[in-house]
């Protein structure tokens, strides 16, 4: 049952709604960058709540939302709205209600996506909650993994980086639980995952930790790179030494697999240097396009049912 | 005749007008969810121009404007515009004037709307000047009390909070009085309504004021609550007190009918406490949703005739 | 060959494409308050990407846009985007690639439009990028001299304020250097044309200084009037003598000719008096206007070809 679903977390699809997703979302693949020619969403209002800035999701939506047929409005910043005048969120989501079929909402705490979605007649998508759930990134990561490799199952999956304060590690490495993949965390000691994740996840599947991706590279079909945030660390100088190790290197890079993939949720910032861009495994900025066929396909599902 | 007309000010509408303002709307709700599905107004772009923050009114003639198929375009804060270069309100009404075939306008100074209709050939709409005028808030507040008592005469409404600042009571009490309505006004002895516009009521209709609520609220239709806003006392400790018992208790409520509705212009704060959503009386975020049929039926009105 | 792209500099675009711009532009005037009634680009996306403020372009893009019947998603300041958390100019235009059929840019920095041509698959034009070019423009300004003079060859063209920084005359100097024109400069000593361009622009057209208007008004046929900025005088009080010497008076425009055009690209702040607004002379504001029928032709041609 997809109609009028709110999408909060990750965890509230299994294994069969995500294939589902991901097996729309291929079949729009063609509508993605010229609309759908019989715009099923048509007469449809998307209201696009962001309480903090983002690119990539908001426009995604937007994109999604338009190339199926449907409008779109909201806000891409609070300066604008009633929140400065002291509104609740309860109470936003309870107005935006009356104006929308559905509402994709960013905010800066975990649990608001879930708190609106109490307070909303229409469906409520999570496009991120602070420390908390972004399931759409996590729909999109597994499709283009599926896309690009052909397979979800028995594939080796790295995760590098930031894996202590990542969501989008936390939700991605948990959805893949549900398939048949070996996971390896590469990060700073300071920055591993945390316990309770891992417990969850090797519950089902293989889990492995790194300090160093040289030793793991040769084994992965999937790199996934995620920012080191300087803000993390109480003393710039123990940044400074461990963003330096978690640079990628194209030499890295030529020591694993010519079939690995490069991902990343963006935005970056030095953790992948420019020269990787054009390298065959590179496939991030295709990963970000796929939020477009990924986000039509939710929209779909959830506006018009099965 | 309606085509091409300014609406600034709620007196610039006759009783028979906001009537039909309300008959048309009705005669919306069924396509305020779903979308006209003649989309009469395609082709039509809608300017929304935000001087000021707000959710409720930008969003809502946004929805509007789509469920008639018209298209948007504006601004919602005047980070993203010229007038950050010095440019009049003058000079950029009559350029998004060739931009548009209707301009919607919130704008923090008094008679910017008026001005703005002055230099603009295609209608304009005030989304609230100031301490000026809200007219399209005014029609959704009769069309609130129209469809949920039935009738707007013989009735008795009650407003209550700060009604020496507040342009929505304003407004609205102006309005009313075209109807065959009684007044009662309840405010601390610092927030009574303005002499001039009581008197200027008192003249079509019976008018009483009160310091409390507990005094009236058995004889009222409707009790319409407003925001005390602490900026207007000199004092905090004055506004502390005040505030403490313009406070709407549940037991309040239900000394008044059962059949009372109780309405607020939103944003609220803690005037009315969320115990209060409940109950079958409130009625305000259905009032906010009545936004959008309104305002459906006024851009129609105004873009294409009668 | 107009398919797909890249509009940078008005310098890529010879007489002959110039003049396909126009011819176009002018077939869409009736379309460009109304809507084109075949939709053309229906299921297009313009992206229109403003990482600094503007009403006039964005606004007038957007309609452009929404008069042929595709969609527009963007934003109109970087507060709400991912600029803040340090992604670069190409990622986002990498990223932006994938949600949309063309870019539409504004950027600080002189060069930022050329780079993300370098990055963008969809084609990219330059709504202004810092002292460097704002293609569209000078196109609405050449529009509108054809419009309103019925040619662009054998006419007189002054310009006159601050002709060292102004990217507009700049543009506008060098594209209707093509044609067979007379061109006077008017400035202070301070703010001349600079000698580069001035150069490049007399191979091929007569050109003249001057520091007073008074000299050579009865020669023109469009007075090209721009704004004098505070900023650019290290000292307050050279600024007020220079300042008040180009602000335009009746007096002087009576002296021009009768068929004499005004244009000024907006926003004006103090150089062209209110008391000039009426006078038939006056076009800036219709000059303005002229940029929807303008970029309604620039999108067809790069979305649609010729």
């Amino acid at each position: 049952m997809w109609l009028n679903r709110d999408i909060v977390s990750i965890g509230d699809l299994n294994k069969e709604e995500i294939l589902q997703v991901i097996e729309k979302a291929n079949s729009f693949i063609p509508y993605a960058k010229t609309g759908h020619p019989d715009s099923p969403l048509k007469g449809k209002i998307v209201a696009t709540l962001f309480y903090e800035p983002s690119t990539r999701t908001r426009l995604s939506f937007e994109a999604a939302a338009k190339r199926m047929g449907a409008e779109v409005l909201g806000f891409g910043s609070i300066e604008s709205t009633s929140v400065v005048k002291g509104e609740t969120l309860m109470d936003t989501i309870r107005i935006i209600d009356g104006y929308s079929d559905a509402i994709v909402i960013r905010h800066p705490s975990e649990g608001a996506a879930r708190l609106a979605s109490e307070y909303s007649e229409v469906p409520i998508i999570n496009a991120g909650d602070g420390a908390g759930q972004h399931p759409t990134q996590t729909l999109l990561d597994i499709f283009t993994i599926w896309k690009e490799l052909g397979k979800v199952d028995d594939i080796t999956i790295g995760f590098v980086g930031d894996l202590k304060y990542g969501r989008t590690v936390h939700s991605l490495s948990k959805a893949l639980s549900h398939f048949n993949v070996n996971l390896h965390f590469i990060s700073p000691e300071t920055l591993k995952i945390p316990k309770h994740i891992r417990k969850e996840i090797e519950k089902k599947v293989p889990v492995r930790e790194h300090l160093d991706l040289e030793e793991v590279i040769e084994k992965l079909d999937v790199l996934y790179v995620t920012r080191i945030q300087k803000e993390r660390f109480p003393d710039p100088e123990e940044y400074k030494k461990v963003a330096g190790t978690y640079i990628l290197k194209p030499s890295t890079v030529a020591r694993g697999k010519k079939s690995m993939i490069i991902m990343h949720p963006l935005p970056r910032v030095d953790e992948i240097p420019v020269e990787i861009d054009n390298l065959p495994q590179a496939k991030y900025f295709k990963q970000a396009s796929y939020g477009v066929p990924v986000r039509m396909a939710l929209l779909d599902l959830i506006l018009r049912g099965e």
